[in-house]
C-alpha cells in the first residue's frame, strides 16, 4: 500500500464526537455505581476520591471545547477545580456532568477544519494544537474513570462494561 | 460557525499515530515503575494483576493494528492471552510490548482512507469501523494503564506524571 499517513483521513469531528459521547456514556454510569458516600471519600493510596476526579473533569472537558470553539476561556480565577461546596450529592455531580457532555456536542461540531491543526494555549496555559488538546480531554476522561473502577472494585462493585458505550 | 462535522477532518493517521506512540511511551514508564514481583503478584479487588493486563495489550494492539492493515488476523487458538509462562520477567514484558510499538508503527500507516470507514470483524469476532477500533485499542491501553497507576499508589510509588508522552 501507498499511502501517506500524513494526509490520510483518520477520522472526521463527528467520528470523534460519537466517540467521546459513548465514553460520557460510560462514565456516567460508573459515577452512578459508587455508593453516595463511597464517592466522596474513598480512596487509594491518598489519590483524591472520585467525585474530586469527576469534578476535574467537569472543570476542563465542556469549557475546553466552548474556548476551543470560541476563544473564550473561564477566568483563571474559575480554573481551579470545582469548589468542594458545589455538587455535594451524586445527583449534582451528574447534572453537572450533563451539563459538561451538552457543552461538548454543542462547541466540538463548531470547531472548524482549518482550525485543528493550530497550536493554542488551551486555558492560556496549555500549549498545544487543538486535535491534541481534545484528544488530552478524552485521554484524561478514561484514565479518571479507569480510576474510580479499581475504586469500585476495591470496594466490592462490579464496575460497568468497559466496552458498552450505548 | 458553519463547518459541518460529518465532513470536517479531525485529524490525520499521522496525527493518531503520533499521540499513540506517546501513550506507548507512557505506558512503558508504567510498567517499569513497578516491581518485578509486585509487576506479577499485585492486585486490588480480585483484579489481574498490571503484568496480565499489559499482556492483553501485548496480544491485541500489535495484532490488530496489523489485522486491520492486512486482513491476516492470530489464529483463535492464539488469541486469549499470552500465557503465564510467556514473558516471565518485566524485561520480557517490556521486549514484548516494544515489538506490539514496532507493529503499531509499522502497519498504522498502511491502512488506506478509504478503509478507515469500513465495517470489519476484528479478530473475526469484534464488529466496528476500523477508525473506531483504532480507537478502541487506544482507549483500551489508557484504561489499563489507569489502573495500574492506582496499583502503584497503592504500593506507595508516584506513577509516572500522565500529561508527560515524551
Amino acid at each position: 500500500m501507498t499511502t501517506s499517513a500524513v494526509t490520510t483521513v483518520f477520522s472526521t469531528t463527528a467520528d470523534i464526537l460519537n466517540a467521546w459521547l459513548g465514553h460520557r456514556r460510560l462514565t456516567r454510569r460508573v459515577i452512578e455505581a459508587f455508593p453516595e458516600k463511597e464517592l466522596y471519600e474513598f480512596n487509594i493510596g491518598g489519590m483524591r476520591s472520585f467525585a474530586d476526579m469527576v469534578k476535574e473533569l467537569i472543570d476542563i472537558s465542556g469549557p475546553g471545547v466552548k474556548g476551543l470553539a470560541t476563544q473564550e476561556w473561564p477566568d483563571g480565577s474559575n480554573f481551579s477545580h470545582v469548589a468542594k461546596e458545589v455538587a455535594p450529592t451524586k445527583s449534582d455531580l451528574l447534572a453537572l456532568f450533563d451539563q459538561g457532555t451538552e457543552q461538548i456536542s454543542t462547541y466540538l461540531p463548531q470547531i472548524p477544519e482549518e482550525y485543528m491543526q493550530e497550536t493554542v494555549m488551551a486555558f492560556g496555559a496549555y500549549e498545544g494544537q487543538v486535535y491534541s488538546t481534545i484528544l488530552y480531554l478524552i485521554d484524561n476522561e478514561i484514565h479518571h474513570r479507569a480510576q474510580g473502577t479499581v475504586y469500585l472494585r476495591a470496594l466490592g462493585i462490579e464496575p460497568p462494561a468497559f466496552w458498552n458505550r450505548d
